[in-house]
């Protein structure tokens, strides 16, 4: 089973960017600590970091093609992309994805408090950090096996 | 004349995605199908599909430079690209645009019911499949043949 | 197969109301060559226009018992009739039915913008003009026959 | 005392549409029974469908100048008649009306959930098919004789 | 010049249905006055009264086919009738119609603060009782003398 | 069969509170006269008036435990309890639930008109005053009956 | 029997602002027409244009003081001043006052479409010039008699 | 440390209510998994169900005095309840709160979008069933680790 | 006379919770204040504070059933009861009740804004802190000895 | 410590106006017990009335100047002025100032349950008539002794 | 060429009013760097602030007679005033006007993200302080120069 | 200093789209002027048009590191890009941006008055053609040397 961790615009800016919302871990932390995850559960894991909506709808396409599970972490698209919810549809219909927020959006402006992809998402974190992730990668990883 | 055809986001998928919705026939299969109507209908003809907001405007400018006709499935960017919309007001001066959706997205979400396109397109068809292309063809050759 | 083709209100003025927005061809040159078109692919096509919701809805009723096709232009009720809805519905679960408009009804006033028969028509065409039914029994004759 | 029951646009396909939602009674079968009822309550009775708006608000008057309560399924005109509701406000302020649905209007398109004629109706039952007309003209009896 | 006196659904009730709101006299009364009115003004004068939105429609069809201006009481169908505007926006294009309320139907239910001709017509008059219809008819044919 | 008779906030305040909405008519006499129709309906009945959502809530578990169907005039809760609601979801999987309102509560302020249990409950009866329960348990019975 | 015309923000530009609109009648023609009309009819006539809300306010009260009767071209202020609404609220309890719009507010900007004060005025002209004065006080003038 | 889980309205029903939503576990099945981790974790826990609201404000108010943490699945109360929220607004401002949710309510009715409680939560787990309460215990831990 | 002063949920938290908001003066400290308020107004007054929605409510029905006047800052309850809002129409009907908030919730989240109580209250005092207990009781006793 | 009394748009007709709602006492009743209070309270005390909204905020402005508290009724302007709120903003920054409403704007109509004013008072009192004002003045006096 | 440069209510507190929002400068300051502007433009300036709307209509209508340009800061009636709208519809019709605000509006309250200017000025510039004004001049005169 | 001035979607067709909104000047022609402004004031410049979204974002988070002032004209990108928001949110907390628009946004259609960006700019020019550009240059250079 491989998980393809996703995030979208500004989230290489983590660490730097409004450090008092989202702390200073950088997105390489991150993804190291989720490889360690990965290695501990056996299950592939993938990174895409892209501030590019197209980049994300491709690799979210090959995902599908290789039967992919998906954490996803959309950014800024989370409230605006109905091209990033359809490319997610297919893999919905499949192993699923999961969606991320480091923060919690509920806690923040209006326009932050409606997402395009939680309709169709196995499930949303937001709020729980870093861990975030690592718990969506437990729960896919564990839904597997048990679906094995 | 030429007509230009522009496929949004996903659309690349067809065939894979939601086939309960759009069917197995592909991007391809209906390229194929449009170039032989475009043979009949003795006009040029061009295809681009892109995940990538900005490739589709940067191909309507050349469209518009060149004085072409567009046909277009904006796919996800229907309901969200003011952008888009801003690209082919050019084109809907010149020889306009036609709107085409394959299935009938009135009959879905609520938030797929409003289009940034529709206002400035000469016409929208939705719902009527890969004839609905055809149809879009059909109907900007026979204005630009009455204005010949 | 037969094709019922119902007008609703005021579109016996064709050729006479705002010719700006809907040009000059009348109601009856628009029957003239759908009966043509019928010919050439072999349906049978009948004809109402009527001013009177109520005459609409028992002319669907027949067309339900019949087992016919619908294409309608349902002019101003499209956006009140919740009583034509209804009586289509019946048509919607055979046949099937598509909704033409002549003008682009998302280019003009915010009130025309929703239609209650949308969500459960096979498709809509808007803003092709008179060339819309044509591609509207076009459709429906040839999903018959890829039926029969 | 007279009550007359009126039916409006198609609740003449009774037994023929959506039988999933509206069972395969037909409208015939269920003014049978509501004439036995009257018999056993001994009242009179008198029956109107009608897919006009305007036939329904002409029965509507007579029954004002002759003093008879009304029980009326307004089918789709609930939700869009303003003049039906006028009409029916004379009644509404003499021995008064009461509004039927076969279905449970509540459980489906959010445009269903408003009715005009709700607010001067002596009450309203929905959801409880054929027996909903029987219960109002039980009520209607029961109201005119505790008011001899 | 002829002027066409429209009176949509309910208003043959007039001097029956609630006379707190709309006072004891008939349509009839208002006819015979207005007579009396075009006499003196010299103009030539139409009625129609009619429950049917359909017929009201027909009549402006052909008020507009002649060239007659209208006065219009729509009634409930001020509030829903898009087909109904329709059909008056021949008569707007030509000598005009003007929309005539007996009641003040701002001080009423918030869905008659809201009417579908008004956009459309010359002015709109309310809560003037039945002087009103005199006063609309004054204002065209004074209007059409200034045009003579 | 049993029948479960719940009634919600405020209505054992019944022929106290604002007797010219609901009657004089106190809360025993209703159940007295609904322990009659029972007995001649053959079915049992039970009773519980509570001002304490939770109490609600806790008895209608027990309703859904023992596969008893409800009738319940929820008060206030109506509008505003989405656990209520959820608690009923179990009876409405089962044997269903009406629910009943004294007054019509669609005459009444605006915040009345919406209902969180209606598009679950299989019908509903309103402003038809005690009778509207006794018509709720005929409803029961007779569906029960003819499911058995 | 005294009618106060009140004239609101701008009006003192009529003939200057919006031709196209307005016309080219100035205010002091319109006032000396009303006086001719008020000559005929017997009444007392005053006027009042200001720019203020706050002068236009005083003057009310001082009508209702006297017990004159109001005609009033609020300009602007007509959709925005609860305050003004407020004053002429103690003239709609005795001779009241009516509301007189040269243009048809309905045909421009939507934030033109609301009134404060059309729900307490006895009546509303809106688009038919200046001619909307002289019949507003004729109203007022023959209601005042017919009180007599 | 010490965690109070606590479950509001109709949660005691898992296992037996809508199991295609929420799977056959139990909440005792659920408490048990969770004393497990919390041994692992090395802290106290506690559990509350209820469906009393004010059960739940009053064990909220208990914890704040204590300096426990809380995880909470609110059920129906989610939507509705301002009071819950006041009550742990405190405890907000102490080791904070994690709101869990067993299914993706952003997949649900619409009126099941909206949480009081989620603005001021740390974060919200929603849809991914009973870990997620498990998830939210392991998040508590770790912070309150990180801050001794 | 006897006034009863009802607090709901969280208003036994006052001195703890939200000092900044609400200071640091506790519930018993206010009751004791206006103990003595009433010994010099020569009032009888009783206290209850609850978290329990239904215990509020059958309190608020004692004091109807004993003529007692009300004071109540209803807490989180002010903005989603219903069914305290029909309690309260008792009381109303009598001697009356006047609303209190400690805090100025128009100063506060916008759902803070709205009151289901407000429309029947006596009056409304918010921001004044406790001082508006003793304001309400003051106005309360005021109006009860001009009555007598 | 200063305080000054304003009160807006047509609190000069108090007593005249709507004695149904505001009883008949006048303004200058009302600032002569006023005058009074402050002798007892030991404070100065200004008033002002007027109809200009610009009156008002330019004595607005000279209470900042002079550091005193404000107390105001603003009448209509309640509603709509942002100029008013934004001229009491410094006032708010200093000894702050208090709203006062003779009747319950909650139980009147809609657009009078929003006010611009309310977010930056101290406090705001509705609907306890010209005690309100006494109140305000009680609690201005008090909460700046406790200041010095 | 002349320029008059207007400023709203509580434009004469700047320097004194939240200065954290909008510095230390004042009125007069503003004003005299703007006269050196004007003389290094070669252009006529003039200055009014006004707490009057109707002071404020008055000198644009002044303005629209000289045919002068005008500079606007509107202050809290850029969200309320429809009357100061239609006075300025007069100046934008001939030289134009420049809206300007020196904080930015749009990172304030809702209510101030709405002007009814905007729509027919010229230009707007919020944000940019004092320099705002300066700009607009700088604007207006070469665009005046330019069409010379 | 440098300041990055960044150009969105469809800004590379200026002299080409709609002349008559944004006039015939081009892009290469604004940066030449602003090249020359940049030389006067003495700041670095640098310029980057895109019609993709992601290649904008990533031009922002170089401006971010090097601590580079922006002006910004983000097209359609104003009105549907959180993702561009968030990027910019870095240059807010350091040397700021100014927002650009070429035509007057408020003057167009409704979707174009909201901007996503403008809430955290350090303030905005609408309207004023290409020398809104070289106003926000004049702003941010005159900013940072009074910062220096």
């Amino acid at each position: 089973m491989r998980i393809v961790v996703l995030n979208g615009p500004n989230l290489n800016r983590l660490g730097r960017r409004q450090p008092e919302i989202y702390g200073s871990t950088t997105l390489d932390d991150i993804e190291e600590d989720l490889r360690k995850d990965a290695r501990r559960l056996g299950v592939d894991i993938d990174f895409l970091q892209s501030n590019h909506e197209g980049a994300l709808i491709d690799r979210v396409h090959q995902a599908a093609d290789d039967g992919d599970a998906v954490i996803i972490n959309p950014g800024g698209l989370t409230h605006t992309s109905v091209a990033l919810r359809d490319a997610l549809a297919e893999v919905a219909d499949g192993p699923g994805f999961v969606e991320v927020h480091l923060s919690n959006i509920h806690a923040r402006e209006a326009f932050r408090h409606h997402s395009y992809l939680s309709p169709i998402a196995r499930g949303v974190i937001a709020g729980l950090g870093a861990q975030g992730y690592s718990m969506a990668m437990d729960y896919l990883a564990r839904q597997e096996s048990s679906r094995a």
